[in-house]
């Protein structure tokens, strides 16, 4: 477990000011509070949405011009023989623009590359990614989403999009930039973590509504990733950031598509309208075991992609070297395709073909080249492709090498420094042997009439991308959501849940094997099993650094230094004079470093307490959410002698346990009310430990 | 709040016993469990949709022979002018069954009563509502709906349904039936109250999926009303249990409709296939009006329904008058009934009819009588006729007068003897004031194209259920999966929302006003605003019955006898020997009656050491879940003089809290934890306080 990454203070500090500022302001201000609340989730949404579809608008218009002007070449060069020509312009069409985003991150915000999901996972199961919901962070995200789909590398922009959601949350929530150094004084009541989190999960969800047109989908996805308890009014004003969101981009997307009012865009991820599947009783073992089939893959997928994070982490640590990797990927992918379709000529009539620009190549007039058509075009469009093509449009030969090369260009591609999601990827891989599948069952079984490619397809695609990410009913849901078809809703739901026992079964989730390799101390669902007979004498860290009610400046001023945690209890000192070792405290209270420091920094010393200004709550939510280090606090040697009363500040009433309990109850204790700090105290109420979440990530 | 309700324990005593079985039994035999739990969770999906499937059929089956035989009469003797002997069957017709099912309610068993909704809710938040999972109770419950809907009453069998999941979970669950007196000695470990609560949540879940098709909206039902935090693995089998379900139901519903394989039925409520309804920006406005009409009609029916209750708390008490009631709804039911058909005689061109026997009454040849379509079927066919009936197919004034009648008619109808739900009358409500609407509107806007009276009436159903029963996300997943129509959502979750915040301006959901009704300590969502200056020391209760670690078996056995707490913490004697009033004793364990009383009547003494046969967890789970009363333990005069050790059984680490410890932390502690009785202790970690649920859903 690395210990960079600090937790989030989920329970309310309900210290003295609090309550005072409670008893002040009175119900109006709750009111006013929840209407402040209900506005920023709207704006969440609405912002999101308009940032989707700039994203979106820009990757269609760029691609565009790309492949109009690749297909045209290839044609107009093929007939002198020179297809070196065209091959070298993609190549250049690929490179450029990945070497800017890859750039972009890998010098300017590396923290944005990837999909950003595993970074939102932590960061609402309550861990601190440093610079993750920054501003700059959404800019390097956006720009290098729009650079790698243009770039023709194998990933989506649905990843980005929530974490992007998350970041707008963030931002809007704070009414304040730290980046841009601007204060909008405004929404100064939700500058803390308990509320930040919670408009993050909201902006989480606008993301995935926003990204899959899937509103109920990305509430589930919140709630999944980061429920303590379900809270209603929150997951009202979730659920109404994601309508708003996907309401936003459909009238955008409907608007620019020329279709205004029309209202047929409710997502990024357009997969096309599906003619309602029907399915027989029969059918649903040959689902089972293509879901069996996407989990192997699945796992295979992880582990490749494992083992290249960890190849990553040890050589490729250069920011440059990073650059070069993404583009020699870039170069890769051009060149496969190119292979591709020059080597396997597979040509169909026109007429039935999906794509913009049919691309001639070797084959004979009236004919197109279907695997230019796929290559031809974004990720999402040859999704598209896979799922409505009319039967026999693509033969078998040419399914199975796209099968192969896409696998392991998806698998290269996720981890590079550059901003892209796997669900593209992985549903295009899916798709393509789910019709595979199809293409085999049409040999073997007479009664050809139910094999639609177009369904075997879906299914493929559902098993593949469960057998990756292994979530569970708020992927089930997303998937339904898109593809708009509730009558095919069991199907699904048996090939993701065989596709997530198979692929558990060698190894987890894409996303926590990359939470698990970078160190963050996530708390799992659930304690692991057979932990009864641990302690909290066993878990805790002793002794603890405890502070005194009335304490001396330079005493926590030193301490500040020497220590690097966050919380201190604080302490009645031991009641016999003699100063054993081995006495301890009893506990009084919790007080954070970011208390200390603020206190420290606004000089509210016993000593000087005719100079005090106003003490309220705000003081600390001033500070919010980059608190001075203790470096940066100047005490003077005069003040190092004066001392400081805690208990005003400090939480009264923390929760404690004993040292006899048992690992599952605090597991429980801190999954279910987000703890930090859980001070372990002895049969007289002494503290005698610290267990924090580090502390319980230990034991999985 | 009612003394009568005890509380679920959900949290695991983790003693001494249970660490010897989790080292005895190892990893082992957790494999074990986890496979007997998907197993049970298999079988509960099973179960559930074969009793669905016998009550459908029968209630398909009966209602035909009644209806036709009606329709058959009516025709017979309209030509004759002796229209009152139709009358006269009609109202036999109806009588008889509301008769059998009102007795077997009122005289066998009265929490069989309406649908069954409330109770689930208060039994997965953690009241255990005495009966409500018991063999008799879905006995009277299958016949009892049965009755009712086949009497005619303006109910549906959708809420029952959910309460037979919940049931069927409870029974299959613990492997022995009290009330046959049979123990299968089989899945002996999950006798205990979190266990069984995890199955009924599953079953529960399982009943919604086979009552509405809908096994997403199942789950989340579940999850809204239960959760304390999102546990991945019950989510995952809650899931399967729910896609089991609708699963089942559909085999073998479509087996009995002929069209075996083709998998058409998937829940009870089946409301037709909906085409794909397109929606326009400028129609958001309206549903959205429509919305704030469904939640103030719906508080309006709230209102009148809580009104009736009440009357029928303070003078309906009688059995034999709670059966003449339910005789005289259903008199009255068949009454408005036949008034309406006669009066308004609203005649149609027959062939594109939508029921089976057309009532010609007093229209032409060739024509029938459409509102004699309308009552002479079962409620929820006359939804799924407004929902699909071509347009112009109803005129304005038989609407209206319908909406008018059935509106009072259900709301009468909710809350007598007789089990029915209220779902399919909601929404027949307010189908047919949505297409009154679209009515309305065909003659202001010119263009008419898209005011398809389906999509209308669909948005007034929605929008009446919404406004009655204020579900969020469940119910909008749940109207999402029953109609297959997901490119509707955005309208439908409008509607909801508009539903929701009108109807709360004026009171709150009919569930939860029934449940405050009848006094259960519900814990809500969320603590009460503005309570964080009122702390433990004021909510709890002392002086605390408290037991010493080795306490004498005379002392314990009054003890029982004299109160009727259901825990007692155990506590070290006070230091000081002097008797003073105000010592409390240091906490060092919790231990409930039941453990106490199964210690007794096994008589595990120190005394008798000797004599003890094997003590294990086990002898706890053997008399689960009804433990004798201490009446029925005999406990000898010698024996009260011996002493029992109360350390190995007790919980050791209970959760406690200060003193100083405000109202919303000892909420949150509660309901993320599912506690029962938590222990306040002061500075010293001695017992001063007990606060269970009751004294917390005291504040609202
Ligand atoms: N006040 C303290 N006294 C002694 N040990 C502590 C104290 N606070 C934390 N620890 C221990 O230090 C180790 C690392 O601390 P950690 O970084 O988890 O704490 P933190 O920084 O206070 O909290 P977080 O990182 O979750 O914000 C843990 O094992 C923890 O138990
Ligand atoms: N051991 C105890 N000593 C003193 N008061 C108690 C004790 N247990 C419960 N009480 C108080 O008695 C009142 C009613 O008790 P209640 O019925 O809620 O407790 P219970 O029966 O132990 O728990 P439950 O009914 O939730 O199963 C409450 O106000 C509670 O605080
Ligand atoms: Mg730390
Ligand atoms: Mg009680």
């Amino acid at each position: 477990l690395s210990a960079k990454y600090e937790s989030l203070d989920y329970d309310t500090c309900e210290n003295y000011l609090l309550l005072d500022e409670e008893r002040k302001k009175g119900y109006r201000f709750i009111v006013k509070k929840s209407l402040a609340r209900w506005f920023i989730f709207l704006l969440i949404g609405v912002v999101t949405a308009l940032i989707a579809c700039a994203i979106d608008i820009s990757i269609e218009e760029l691609s565009q011009l790309k492949y109009a002007s690749l297909s045209k070449y290839v044609d107009e060069y093929v007939t002198q023989g020179k297809l070196h020509i065209p091959y070298f312009f993609w190549v250049l069409y690929n490179i450029i623009p990945v070497l800017i985003g890859s750039t972009l991150v890998a010098y300017v915000e590396p923290i944005a590359a990837g999909s950003g999901i595993p970074q939102v996972k932590c960061y609402l199961n309550g861990v601190k990614i440093p610079r993750v919901v920054r501003i700059k962070t959404l800019f390097v995200k956006s720009v290098g989403v729009v650079c790698s789909v243009v770039g023709g590398l194998a990933g989506g922009k649905e990843g980005p999009m929530i974490h992007s959601g998350a970041v707008v949350a963030a931002g809007l929530s704070q009414g304040k930039s730290t980046t841009f150094r601007r204060d909008f004084k405004i929404f100064k009541f939700f500058r803390e973590d308990h509320e930040k989190r919670d408009f993050v999960s909201g902006g989480a969800a606008a993301g995935v509504s926003a990204a899959f047109g899937a509103p109920v989908g990305g509430v589930l996805f919140s709630l999944e990733e980061g429920t303590s308890f379900w809270n209603q009014s929150l997951t009202w004003r979730t659920f109404f950031a994601s309508v708003i969101s996907t309401f936003t981009l459909n009238v955008v997307l409907s608007t620019y598509h020329g279709v205004p009012g029309d209202l047929s865009y409710p997502g990024l991820l357009n997969l096309g309208k599906f003619e309602n599947f029907s399915y027989k009783v029969y059918e649903l073992p040959i689902f089972l075991v293509m879901g069996a089939l996407g989990g192997l893959s699945g796992a295979l997928w992880n582990h490749i992609n494992y083992k290249l994070s960890v190849f990553r982490m040890r050589y490729i640590r250069k920011r440059w070297l990073k650059v070069i990797e993404a583009c020699i990927v870039a170069a890769v992918s051009a060149t496969l395709g190119f292979l591709m379709m020059f080597l396997l000529n597979d040509c169909k009539p026109l007429g039935q073909d999906p794509t913009k620009y049919p691309t001639q190549l070797y084959c004979q007039d009236g004919q197109y080249n279907v695997l230019a058509s796929i290559w031809f075009q974004t990720p999402e469009a040859s999704v598209r492709s896979l799922f409505h093509d009319p039967p026999s449009t693509h033969n078998a030969t040419s399914l199975a090498f796209f099968v192969l090369v896409y696998f392991f260009l998806s698998s290269w591609t996720f981890g590079l420094a550059s901003s892209n999601g796997l669900f593209i990827p992985t549903l295009l891989t899916g798709a393509a042997w789910g019709r595979l599948i199809s293409v085999g069952l049409f040999r073997v079984i007479p009664d050809a009439v139910l094999i639609h490619p177009g369904k075997y397809a879906l299914i493929g695609a559902a098993a593949q991308l469960g057998g990756v990410v292994r979530m569970t009913i708020s992927l089930t849901v997303i998937i339904m959501e898109t593809t708009g078809n509730i009558s095919f809703a069991l199907p699904l739901i048996l090939t993701l849940i065989a596709a997530k026992w198979t692929g558990d079964f060698f190894n987890e989730g894409i996303y926590d094997t990359l939470i698990q390799l970078s160190g963050v101390p996530l708390l799992p669902w659930e304690p692991p099993p057979l932990v009864h007979n641990i302690y909290a004498s066993e878990v805790m860290s002793h002794p603890v650094v405890t502070l005194k009610c009335v304490e001396n400046v330079g005493h926590i001023v030193e301490l500040l230094k020497l220590t690097t945690y966050n919380g201190f209890p604080v302490v009645d000192p031991p009641l016999t004079d003699q100063s054993e070792v081995t006495t301890y405290g009893r506990i009084r209270g919790l007080v954070l470093r970011s208390q200390l420091i603020v206190i420290l920094k606004k000089k509210i010393f016993n000593e000087n307490s005719d100079f005090w200004e106003d003490i309220n709550a705000g003081i600390f939510r001033d500070e919010y959410p980059r608190y001075p280090t203790i470096e940066q606090v100047s005490v003077s040697e005069v003040e190092k002698t004066y001392s400081i009363d805690l208990r005003p500040f400090m939480n009264p009433s923390p929760y404690t346990v004993l040292h006899s309990a048992s690992l599952p109850r605090m597991f429980r204790l801190f999954r279910a009310l987000g703890l930090r700090h859980l001070p372990i105290v002895n049969d007289t109420n002494e503290v005698i430990g610290m267990v924090t979440r580090k502390d319980l990530a230990r034991y999985r």
